[in-house]
């Protein structure tokens, strides 16, 4: 869990937890949290750190198929993708259809995406394991995108709503992607960097890597939880 | 992915996602896709195709065991079941016991059933796997069937309503499987093909895997998804 | 699946399930399940039954951390908890946030903790995996602990009450946990045995496994379920 030295720490040497805390210490609400969206592919769950993703968000907009007052694209969502990038696809609320297959997943490999996080569903999952392309999504189907939703927009801010969170109680907030945003995704789930915070947030994820060493060493040697933190994180 | 050609190709050469983008094609609404309903044996989520099951549906009725207006059988359902079959099984909504478990299992594979589906739960997972008995549920649970839901008919249409559709706003439809409609299921989720359009899902699934195939090609090699949909699929 | 006779039969020879339908014979309503609650390590979901657990119950309650009149805990409820017991855990409803994570699995393995029992979500799963720490939950989260909820209580009766059951149709019933209750967990969920009635569960999950492994012998044969149950269960 030590971070080398011999070169920069980036984001990506952290995992979705530590930037979550990191978040939560610059009083990002909920720290960047996406809830509810886990790993389809690589086989999950996975038992190591394997199909993480930390890359730029390159975002995409669904609406309903028959939503004719919303834009459409002149080009294939994924034929547009930025290199380097992460898909980050908003489908209409409890859509039940997929919005990413094995056809999608071999696109966004030829221009050299890293992954896909979709507020939606995916198909297709065999494929996506065996060309071994991260995905993540609420839930999986055996439906096609087109009957019944489209893409609308690219590289423009998305809003991700929890699902269900209507008759929630405890109302978790909407999540706001904009593009170029930081996501990392692994076992734990997605959180989303604003650019403006990466560089604070891997200096504070630093530290409380450190920290959390030290208390696990002492954890570990049986001096408590209590102890350790008090000695740690002065509380 | 290809089909072998020296034999005639059936439905059981394609996925649960070709035959519903087939189903669609042929205008069956939401291509005869059952929602929320998951691989929990053999062990899911499996990185091959492996529990993929293919074959025509028996089908029963659970009703609440406090139901005592409803029909009851004289027999046990699984003793009951025409070899070759899938099993689909119909619990009232909400339930939160189990309707299949290692006995039946057992008794299934006993009557050369190949697999079943439930829209409901399933308990004693362990034994599923061991046995390589394909099941497909919503969920699992500890509890047994007996004291909470009852069997109250077979060889009926069933009406299999998504979960928590009250209170969605995108409202799925309920699929109707009628006893001997073609039932398939795998990693991406269940579908179900009524018979009389078995012989045209096949030569529409075997078309649409031709055509996809040659996507698939293209893209790859960094031809771009919208030119290759524009070239092979005319849209 | 035979009970070794050498040595006294206890709670953890049996399956959740198996412990079910002796708390149903009992009289106990919906036989001491627990709803919804999955195994989140060892590597879900096991082949084998890797990962069960059965001990008694060392119960946590967590209140919103915004709550200023419920008790405050003096010491971290980790650092407090019985050797050999599993930690009982019960979060607000629909609380987005782990309330478990790798610091704890250590402090727990440290002090001699079987596991931990989850209603609300975990984190850290590829800590608890390498680990080797049972850890079954209703979900995961990237988010912490510290912002949004707070230890209130512990070594008090715990009720826990099923996700999502306002809107549902078939209520099932919260369930209670006491202090020092049988707590068995595995891959087809989690049960819980009052203290008062571990004999006879023991009891009679001893005649029940005779009973169904006769069932299962016939039922292998092609004797029937109907036959086999009336023939060894009476009915």
């Amino acid at each position: 869990m030590s971070v080398a030295a011999a070169r920069p720490v980036t984001l990506s040497d952290f995992s979705s937890c530590e930037i979550s805390d990191a978040l939560i210490k610059l009083g990002v609400p909920h720290g960047g949290h996406i809830p509810d969206i886990s790993m389809f592919s690589p086989t999950p769950p996975a038992s190591t750190r394997s199909g993480k993703i930390c890359a730029p968000a390159y975002t995409v907009k669904m609406v309903p198929a028959n939503d004719n007052t919303s834009p459409r694209l002149s080009a294939h969502f994924v034929d547009t993708v930025t290199p380097g990038s992460v898909i980050v696809i908003v489908a209409p609320p409890d859509t039940k259809n997929a919005v990413w297959g094995g056809l999608m997943t071999a696109g966004a490999q030829a221009r050299g995406a890293v992954g896909v996080v979709i507020s939606g569903r995916c198909r297709d999952l065999a494929e996506h394991r065996a060309a071994g392309f991260p995905v993540f999504a609420r839930g999986h189907s055996t439906l096609g995108q087109g009957t019944f939703v489209r893409p609308s927009a690219i590289d423009i801010p998305l809003v991700i709503t929890p699902e269900g969170v209507e008759g929630s109680s405890g109302a978790f907030p909407s999540t706001e992607v904009l593009p170029g945003d930081w996501i990392i995704a692994d076992e734990d789930g997605v959180v989303c960097v604003p650019q403006s915070l990466v560089d604070q947030v891997v200096e504070l994820a630093t530290i409380g890597r450190e920290i959390d060493a030290r208390c696990m060493e002492d954890i570990k040697a049986g001096k408590g939880i209590q102890a350790s933190f008090l000695k740690y994180r002065g509380k």
